[in-house]
């Protein structure tokens, strides 16, 4: 928060003491819970795993409101909780508009909670998920994952590395963007939350506001680095084998599946709305990569692109990136799972004694893997169930009910329809739908279980 | 076809020749295929099996087509073979309108259709489906589905009971609406459309048209027995304990949660459309059963009734009644399985070492049954959102692919929307689109892997 507040110093606007303000009460909360409620760790249970995670993801998302409700921006309670959490959760998703008449603390800031959820994601996804046995992510248990004490050194070398190469790619892709012709403050701002597939942008028109095409194609390729597994980087970075991220199973099948999608929208938008090959080409491939990484840019109204298009957004909006990214959504190795059990069940139709063990590349999935997907997805469709049924009965209309739910779940930001859709915002929402969505993000965020676990009576039997 | 054709014949209606055309044609092509194709009957395999099912059912809807294409009806190919698709699945999907002003004999085969489809699948779930291990009904393998030679008599008198017993309650439906005021050819059709919950309705604005709350009830009351576990009537029957209905977990949970919706959507109606509460509590549960029950009776354009009513039809659209009735849907056992699942998983987060077996009322669930419902749910969605593409790629509006691929799915009939929403019907679409959703409407009632299976190498293998 001090950095904001420098940055409307700097600027002569009087905003400076919002983030002030903001900076020195936490400061002060902080320490006194630190102090009042210092006591031994505890053991690292599972239990007290799903409640860390809650807990932490929870009063981050406080925290980052407090500018938003200390701020004379129009903007309700309900309305800073959802923009801060929208930011950590790396949704993308805002109540704000007039963007671009905006104080830069303000931007700064939102660009900064995502770019600090992005990093807190792959972390618990690397090192968390596995261990609490969340969502299947058991299967990328690494020795990173595993917590006796030899361990340790080792997991500390890694945060070290993954934060170094978040750093350096964020850097990157900040030079690019300015090299290509944004100012500095919009190409730090958006490498911020392009790298974290987040997607706030500095802008109403997000990244229609630059009409550049060079830009949306800088965009694309930094918004799949975001989608790809960062592990991956460390691996590069320490034994210097760029081929192996094509070997991994997840890449291949992500690249494969974006480059499809955009080569058909590409020629049904060529063929059905007149536009040349090069630009169609440009458009499909930024808004399919936007909505799939989960990053949710925007360079142009997609939502009137016609009915085939509006089907692939909607499909593409459940799909996300890959484990151990920043995206959000059902991610891609959960689907090779998936279809590799369909496949195997058309075998055992035939030959009932056949075995057959599920496969991820060269792995084999273990059992208690397929479990956990299998759960994630059950829980998946169930709050998406009902948070559809929720929205409804608050009074939003049918699309907005349903993609709203939808885009909030796995985090990916616009929806579709007149009031969410990619030229819409959030706004117009009432209190209690934009409550209940910064709840179906978190959930989302969090891989739904780690959550819905606080719900239940057997975490809180004993 | 005789019957419609002496139905013609009495009413000095000259298509009569259509239907007795049709039935000699189908005669002599029948017997020219017995005759030349009489070989031994091969051994009962599962493969077998996946055939026979599928290739009984497109025979049998190409040939209850054939009277469609020989009419002067203003239909074409495709929506003759998807109006015979919608009778035999039990779906109730319509391209035809001015159905008051249609000849009788038309009518009556829509009914019998239906009537003849929905007795089909109850024999097919009772006796096939759990030895194909399909959809996890073998939960329900019963002594019935054992086809050693012992259990060929007991096999064939639970047929003759089931027959019997859909018979008569038919007979008793057709009763109570003539009695309540439905003329008697009209009391006939919609007793076979609606102890089959199939839902074609004699009047284009189905039960609209009678303007009679009481004949609503008589309907809800049938449809509910339409969609319970018919071989618990056959239980009824021979052992007289009509208790033992009411201990069945899967009508419990079917009852309980009709109820809650029914009372939930009352209360929505009466609050927010000023309608008085006994007119909101008859719309309210007509509509909800007709939905849930994958009838598809309609007696009021429930789509303009706001929004939670949206949500909720459509979320109704998915879950169809019990296991072995006449209804299509994912099913009550299904989302029974899946939610013992999901609280297992729990469990199992916080305990990892728990024994915990799923269960279904007193029975324990065994693995077997508890994958082939998760890989039927996987298959579910993943061709509900191969459809949903094909139809939007067609150039159908987002809502009318959304619910149409989904009514047709699982077997409801009307979707939501301008198109094809219960005031509307599926006259509109394309050549495509009806093709399209007839093989989906097969894929739905055959419990999809059924069909699916036909396509995949390892079916044909050797």
């Amino acid at each position: 928060m001090v950095i904001p507040a420098l940055v409307d110093l700097a600027d002569g606007e009087p905003t400076w003491s919002v983030f002030a303000v903001s900076a020195g009460g936490v400061f002060c909360v902080s320490v006194l819970g630190v102090v009042s409620l210092r006591e031994p760790m505890p053991n690292f249970t599972p239990r007290f795993g799903f409640l860390l995670t809650s807990v932490i993801w929870g009063t981050t998302s406080v925290v980052a409101a407090v500018p938003f409700w200390l701020s004379s921006l129009p903007i309700t309670p309900a309305g800073g909780f959802f923009e801060a959490v929208s930011g950590l959760t790396t949704t993308g998703a805002t109540v704000l508009s007039e963007l671009d008449a905006l104080q830069r603390s303000f931007l700064l800031w939102r660009a900064m909670t995502q770019w600090l959820g992005g990093i807190g994601i792959v972390a618990i996804g690397l090192f968390l998920f596995p261990f609490l046995r969340i969502g299947g992510m058991q299967v990328f248990r690494t020795e990173s994952s595993d917590r006796s004490d030899k361990a340790l050194p080792r997991l500390v070398s890694v945060t070290r590395a993954l934060c170094f190469i978040y750093f350096l790619i964020s850097l990157a892709c900040a030079i690019v963007y300015a090299a290509l012709g944004m100012s500095v403050f919009d190409a730090i701002c958006h490498a911020m939350t392009t790298i974290s597939t987040g997607g706030f942008s500095n802008h109403d028109r997000s990244f229609g506001f630059f009409q550049n095409s060079q830009l949306l194609w800088a965009a694309v390729f930094f918004m799949v680095l975001g989608a790809l597994p960062f592990v991956l980087y460390v691996e590069v970075l320490v034994r210097g084998r760029i081929g192996n991220i094509w070997k991994d199973w997840q890449v291949r099948t992500f690249i494969t599946g974006v480059v499809t999608v955009t080569i058909a929208l590409t020629i049904w938008l060529d063929q059905t709305r007149n536009i040349n090959v090069g630009d169609a080409l440009t458009q499909a491939a930024f808004n399919v990569v936007s909505v799939v990484t989960t990053t949710g840019y925007a360079s142009d109204d997609y939502a009137v692109w016609g009915p085939f298009a509006y089907g692939i957004f909607f499909i593409l909006t459940f799909i996300g990136g890959a484990s151990g990214s920043t995206t959000g959504g059902i991610k891609v190795y959960r689907f090779i799972i998936v279809f590799q059990a369909l496949r195997r069940a058309f075998t055992r139709l035939v030959y009932p004694h056949a075995m057959q063990p599920l496969r991820f590349g060269d792995r084999i999935i273990e059992q208690d893997v397929y479990d956990s997907v299998i759960i994630y997805c059950i829980a998946f469709f169930l709050v998406y169930g009902l948070a559809i049924l929720a929205l409804s009965l608050a009074g939003q209309d049918f699309i907005t009910a349903l993609t709203g739910a939808l885009t909030a779940l796995t985090n990916v930001g616009p929806g579709l329809g007149e009031t969410i859709g990619p030229a819409g915002n959030f706004a117009p929402l009432g209190e209690f739908e934009l409550w209940l969505l910064s709840f179906v993000m978190i959930l989302g965020r969090l891989e739904i279980m780690t959550v819905l676990i606080l719900f239940t009576p057997v975490f809180w039997r004993d």
